[in-house]
């Protein structure tokens, strides 16, 4: 430590153009609804705007559950509120991993104590409706947990079978739709979702640090039976339900419900700016049209994948099932692990794209194309950008054949 | 649901002066900083940013420890956090219980499977230093949780002492600052304390949502003991450490390290702005000095409570150990719980105090001077309302006695 503070300056980064797998560029309506002054938690103003929150969010996973609400923290920790709140330990749960984010809900449910089994697909393709039932069938599990996006991998899980198959065989269908809620169609109530969690850094087009959740009344029953009521705010005469009390305190979804609930009852204090942030992500969102949204998403990754495709470059991953958000392309063999252009493209040209974990580090790169940033002059800018950065790091293309395609696509529709 | 998007209106809440507990109004820097664009969470620019974070929090907390770094959510996952990465299961764990921020601790710390036990003492009092060293002899715990301030009881434990205790009984102690820090002394190096959490939305004046925690080598190396490595970006050939893996993943402070040091090993996705609003908050602070912005809230509070004073109006809680930065009075009879006073000083003054919990609810009020808030201007702007609106609910004063008072504490000065 030096005898005078040591203060640092302003906040003043260069600008910079988010295309990597997220965080993505803010909207700039949540950037300034974060600058809304405070109020209190209990202010009849701030506890509205909590009700307006819930109401906008039914509407964005097209949901009638009451239980819909924020967890204060980054889409990990909405992972981690559903299921160490939904998990009773020894509970059997199945995940079928289909990249990076599978192993983190066997990982979560492990550490929640429960038993976990899982199924394994070659990264970058999917799990057939079929050996999804199978593996239910065989492990008789109480709750499945599974990503409907996986960035890691840039592929897309369909839900809507593996809903009915839940059901039918009476299990509890967790959804991480972190990576794709707002850009790829997520309707809980029609696809029989039990309990799902998001974040808004990704096509929601806002800040990390909240994660809206929903999930029906029979998930809060079971949790609700679970229930323990913090001994510094106890009212005289409650008593604890008899499940067994969920291990964490701060994603204790009972907690949250009543703290969201008619009753208010104090928990954390509500992160105010993040759920300003939020509100706007879903104003947003709503105003443009879930539709529209997922369909300006779906466009503008056709673009991209065609500019890319034109410029020679192979795509990754199961065709059919690709997200609308993220695109996967393999590094080609002239440009090593890809990092000198990632950073050529970051730091001359101002673009963050990304590569992947695991067995995909250093072989896939992957483009964002969310929320904000999903537009056509970001599709030219990051295609134009990266033919003159491939080119100089060896790897050659047509002149102009990935803006072409790109500019095709737009013209065709 | 409804067949059209309701979408509410834009942010516009009625300006209020958060005089309660907190969350308090936050610096207008820090609403700005929080404006910032994002930037991605590899970006050399940020991540330079999360170093220059631990550099002004280590100022902050007056220490030399490596580990200290944001959680990511309110103050309560700061506390869990820390809590239940160094508490192994079946470690005793004392709790000094003296408001309901202690009954928070002991919770979580059970929730950690923590053997339990507790001490406690009438609400507005401490403990002595005896009475804990006697307590740590008797129960010989692995680890000592208490805070430093107690919001709920406005009154604030000595720790200097404290910290001799527990190092000469070799066991760790745990300080939860989040309602202290920055408007009362709490040098932890100093005062052996070896680790601790803390929030933004008191004395540093920052939104909810963001801890900031620091702890030691030799906790950091407990901690590393418990170390479990992601499967999904788990590198070849690493090997977890042997002991117990930590019960929660988001706040596994093994992989925050790992996430904050050189390694740069993702975990969560940082919540940019909550950083930006966090570097800014310590900027601030520091800015104008530790001791100056301890004097300020001590200057502050003693106007206000001289004020208070000469409206017949009794302060709560021991007089020798007030924290510094929110005053408890009782509730005069007159005004039954003080429900309609409240009430009346937010809807028409717009100026928000708070009541308490438990024991205390409807019995105390609470008047915070924190951060921003913490200005002669305020406390003269919040005794002519309370004046105003104690006489129309039945509590005589004389007029501008309160007024009057605080002046004379400001002109002696």
């Amino acid at each position: 430590m030096t005898d005078y503070p040591v203060l640092f300056e302003e906040l003043d980064p260069e600008p910079r153009l988010l295309m990597g797998p997220g965080p993505v560029d803010v909207y700039p309506r949540v950037l300034r609804a974060m600058s809304t002054p405070l109020q209190g938690q209990f202010d009849p103003q701030f506890t509205q705007y909590m009700d307006q929150v819930q109401v906008l969010y039914r509407q964005v996973f097209k949901t009638r559950n009451q239980q819909t609400l924020l967890v204060n923290g980054t889409a990990r920790a909405g992972i981690e509120a559903c299921l160490t709140s939904i998990i009773r330990p020894g509970d059997t749960v199945l995940t079928p991993i289909f990249g990076r984010f599978g192993h983190l809900l066997k990982e979560i449910a492990k550490r929640s104590s429960a038993k976990t089994v899982s199924i394994d697909t070659e990264w970058g393709q999917i799990f057939t409706a079929d050996e999804l039932e199978a593996a239910i069938k065989t492990h008789k599990p109480q709750v499945v947990a599974i990503s409907q996006g996986d960035t890691s991998v840039t592929v897309k899980q369909p839900l809507k079978e593996l809903g009915e198959i839940c059901k039918k065989y009476n299990c509890i269908l967790y959804v991480d739709a972190t990576a794709s809620l707002g850009g790829n169609a997520l309707p809980i109530d029609e696809w029989n979702i039990d309990i799902v969690s998001a974040g808004l850094q990704k096509c929601l087009s806002g800040p990390p640090g909240s994660s809206p959740i929903s999930f029906t009344d029979e998930v809060a029953e079971r949790i609700l039976h679970r229930k323990h009521t913090e001994a510094g705010i106890r009212a005289p005469g409650i008593v604890d339900a008899d499940g067994p009390i969920i291990q964490s305190n701060y994603f204790d979804l009972a907690m949250l419900m009543d703290y969201w609930g008619p009753d208010r009852l104090n928990h954390h204090t509500e992160s105010a700016s993040m759920l300003y942030a939020s509100r706007e992500c879903a104003r947003i969102l709503l105003e443009e049209g879930l539709e529209n949204c997922q369909h300006r998403h779906q466009l503008t990754s056709r673009a991209l994948r065609s500019g890319l495709q034109a410029m020679d470059l192979e795509l990754f991953g199961d065709p059919n099932h690709r997200m609308d958000n993220v695109t996967g392309i393999y590094i080609p063999k002239e440009c090593g692990n890809g990092a000198l252009v990632r950073s050529d493209m970051l730091n001359d040209f101002g673009i963050e794209i990304g590569t992947s974990f695991g067995p995909l580090d250093g072989k896939i790169w992957r483009i964002g194309t969310m929320g904000y940033v999903c537009r056509k002059s970001n599709v030219l800018r990051c295609l134009s950008a990266l033919e003159m950065v491939l080119n100089r790091r060896g790897f050659k293309t047509k002149q102009g054949a990935g803006v072409d395609a790109a500019y095709s696509i737009y013209e065709e529709t």
